[in-house]
């Protein structure tokens, strides 16, 4: 089992996952960067290789764990959390921990081993985009939970292990650190003006106009003032909307186009970067009994969801991780400006 | 002029560095980690190729900027911030401003090309801690600066951009937001007990043992209960202090002492992992007039320095960079044993 451990000087929860054990030895041999994957465990023909589906997109005269699906998800083969058991909060002198409940799921978004979302036909990404969606609200059942993390990994550089298309989910007991300091200062925000910080950072940028990358009907994009990465996007919905789950369709298809539109660009002008997206959506606010340290489980009606879109092309990864301080060499104007053009 | 722009939604500060300016067309063309450098600038001969060294340990019969010296301070080429200038803080509407006021220095080590802390002679990394200490010290002289953060990046994962041994100072107007939560949770701690957060996780630890790396006469490494990565060590001083640069020159010895076996541990165990460390000092606490925002500016009695140790053996980046949630598929107790047998 998994830990959840509590780090009382940076105030941050770790996952210390022994599934994932990696011995000392582990390391001496082989980073694993190099290993080699011979057969791609996302293709047609290889299901058996990854646990059974949760779910999948696949014609009906289809059977689970078998090709002909469009679209499937499965639990990670090495997951950092488990589904099963009880938290188990406690205490260890100055430490706090508990046991490593939770789900950690995998999207493989279609059964195309060389696509790219910015290349998908529409439908296919509005399908991927509805599957966020039901898997949130799915897990969000789930008392256990407080937080649904869904974020993806493109390229090796940002992490990947796979290249074929596939997001994850990861849903904790908590809410992330960084999402806790979003929703703390959106809070502090409205109580203080009555008005979503987002909102007013979205009519703010309008209004300037220089860091402007898109808008659609619904959405719009651009690159934060204070962006910690070259080319580095928020794209968020226009309608202030604490809860990515509860978009219709209609929105739903409207977000696929933007998110489409965001990575096609990304990719024909910047030679395809390797990148992440994270989806900053609600905690879990149906949970009955909220602690102290999850008080956003109350109806976080201040708080407005986005996807932040980071690209990773520069290479300045130490000092940053070390100390939260983020040293970016391109102005997010430039970049903008750039990236409306293409 | 480089900006210090600040997020409203992170609350974090970014140094947006026009002077490091990479265009659009930049990445489009190659990314910085295959530049190929033909001549090594950090070697001897090559003084010409680096700006005029603030500061050197040479041969008095040596010129400035001509080989024979066994250490040398530049400004980096390449500055985030500069020291000329007055901070010109601004609003923005929503957002903050100040222009990129500040030092950024690059500590070559020796003139060796290949050497590794972790098998120099113990007098020659006392050298380099001593210039840490007086780097520090000058630089806390100016008003305008409220933190010196030493740190090195080595390996071109840990984003070392050059292999010749270096670390880096960077001074800036602000303290860094990772040190600012440390420094919060050590005031809580000891408002609330009259004891120093990290004196009691040291006794803590001493007293469980399974997390000890090393002692020596003066100085305490261990795995944190919630290491982010596998191997992850922090080095800190047995007698409490919040200042590094207050070290007399036995305790400059020890903590020598201390870095060098830990990161010879590190090397011949792990295969010469990249690395990354970071020292969390005290800010500067000689400043005047000290803001809200930097009320540590204070004395810090509360605050006890330490340095992070952070080996890069694992490439689950986006994730973790996203949401400042970490997954360490090794636990601590098992890195700090194989470390204690080596």
């Amino acid at each position: 089992m998994s830990e959840l451990r509590h780090d009382p000087i940076q105030k941050r929860w770790v996952i210390i996952a022994v599934e994932r054990g990696r011995r000392p030895s582990d390391f001496k041999k082989q980073p694993i960067a190099t290993r080699q994957v011979r057969t791609c465990p996302f293709c047609y023909g290889n299901e058996d290789k990854t646990p059974p589906e949760i779910f999948a997109i696949r014609p009906s005269n289809t059977k689970p764990n078998t090709p002909g699906w469009k679209l499937r998800v499965i639990p990670n083969k090495f997951p950092a959390l488990k589904v099963e058991g009880e938290l188990n909060r406690r205490g260890l002198g100055l430490y706090d921990l508990m046991d490593g409940v939770g789900a950690h799921e995998v999207i493989i978004e279609t059964p195309n081993h060389g696509a790219h979302i910015g290349e998908m036909e529409l439908d296919d990404v509005i399908m991927i985009a509805k599957v966020y969606r039901d898997r949130i609200n799915d897990l969000y059942k789930d008392q256990r939970l407080r937080y649904a993390l869904i974020f993806k990994n493109y390229g090796e550089t940002a992490g990947a292990s796979l290249s074929h298309p596939h997001s994850q989910l990861i849903a904790t007991p908590i809410t992330p650190r960084t999402v806790a300091t979003e929703l703390d200062s959106a809070r502090e925000h409205y109580l203080s003006k009555e008005r979503c910080l987002f909102c007013d950072i979205m009519h703010q940028e309008k209004a300037l106009g220089e860091r402007v990358v898109l808008e659609t009907e619904k959405f719009f994009a651009y690159c934060p003032f204070a962006s910690r990465f070259p080319f580095e996007i928020t794209l968020m919905p226009k309608k202030h909307s604490h809860d990515y789950s509860l978009m219709n369709d209609d929105e739903i298809k409207d977000f696929a186009l933007a998110l489409k539109t965001v990575l096609h660009k990304l990719r024909i002008s910047l030679n395809d970067p390797p990148y992440n997206f994270v989806l900053h959506t609600s905690p879990n606010y149906h949970v009955k009994r909220p602690g102290k340290a999850n008080y956003w489980s109350t109806l976080p009606y201040d708080w407005h969801w986005h996807l932040e879109i980071t690209p990773r092309m520069t290479k300045i990864a130490g000092f940053e991780w070390g100390t939260g301080f983020y040293i970016n060499p391109t102005p997010p104007e430039l970049a903008a400006e750039f990236l409306r053009q293409v």
